[in-house]
């Protein structure tokens, strides 16, 4: 049986709260659908793990709002919209959880499933790091890839463990699944700089 | 009172609205967000709107799939995934009018919501085709727009109308506001495209 932390008021800044609920809940929609598309179980269970961050989050928000509007109807009236966004975001993380449960319950992908994934293909690839690739062992912001191929990287796989949005900072090294998402002639051109077949960026433009 | 039209069992094949549904609940998110972004009121009664008819398929949808399982267990399991799905999308446009009734109701975007605004501002635009720019009495398919510049134009308002997802062979007129989704260099550059500050797509490269 699972553990469950008893969730305790934390003062958090409602704004860090929110911004951290809204960029996972849409990132979790694309890891749910890229589960889905390269049938990966494991990338499943991590949208699975985020739906219950973002439950957390749902909570410390709802708390902090409480207290924040400090009983009065005009603080109330005023953070009502902070509280109607936070439960979209929520609700958002719970339709990619949902998607993402048809992998871990190994229901499948029924055809008509499949058509729904030819457009989501266009948007996400999966590319694995060579050894001779020119990013091997290039730290992210160096790649400069929202910029230059309009490509951005939502989750690295390397060995047994998934990093979730990297940050600009960390690296990508040789064996690395990278899971990108993007316009299809930047992510199409990304793929072949990842696996070495491709010299430069700017030869695909 | 609005007039809640009776629904009524249609053969629709269950593929089609499995991708009308997903189509439209990830469009909602973009135009729910932009309506906030932009202050539109207008733009968020379509969302509204987008929200019934997304409800509407998915009864169709629920029925088709238990007309197509025939009572049979089998035909259920195989079917399972698809019902998971396309209730996903239903959430998702559910959260999608949750955040459009924010600006219809006129609750107003507090500025802790602003802030994950920041993100979605990088990503939408907004754009008035000028009488001299290049784009102007063009079909949408020639300006080669996903392929070029990685930009999509998600909705047009033309006069008091908006037009949802336009398709390929749509034209875009002088006056027309488009509201366009993209990385944010091709957005910028399509954005100056429309406004006649800039003469070819090629120069923004």
């Amino acid at each position: 049986m699972p553990h469950f932390e008893r969730i305790r008021y934390k003062p958090i800044p409602v704004r860090e709260l929110l911004v951290e609920m809204k960029n996972l809940s849409e990132l979790m929609i694309d890891l749910a659908y890229s589960a889905a598309l390269f049938n990966d179980k494991e990338l499943a269970e991590v949208v699975l793990d985020l739906e219950s961050r973002v439950d957390t989050l749902a909570y410390l928000l709802d708390m902090e709002i409480m207290v924040a509007s400090r009983g009065d109807p005009k603080d109330a009236e005023a953070l009502i919209g902070v509280s109607t966004v936070a439960a979209a975001t929520d609700k958002i993380s719970d339709a990619a959880a949902d998607i993402a449960a048809i992998v871990t319950h190994n229901i499948g992908v029924h055809p008509i499933v499949s058509a729904i994934f030819e457009k989501v293909e266009e948007r996400l690839m999966k590319a694995t790091v060579k050894e001779d690739s020119v990013i091997a062992g290039k730290q992210i912001c160096a790649l400069e890839l929202a910029a230059r191929m309009g490509v951005d990287i939502i989750a690295i796989r390397r060995n047994k463990d998934w990093i979730i949005n990297p940050e600009e900072t960390e690296r990508v090294f040789p064996g690395d699944v990278l899971i990108t998402r993007g316009a299809p002639i930047g992510i199409k051109a990304f793929k072949d700089l990842a696996e070495g077949k491709l010299a430069k960026a700017e030869e695909s433009t």
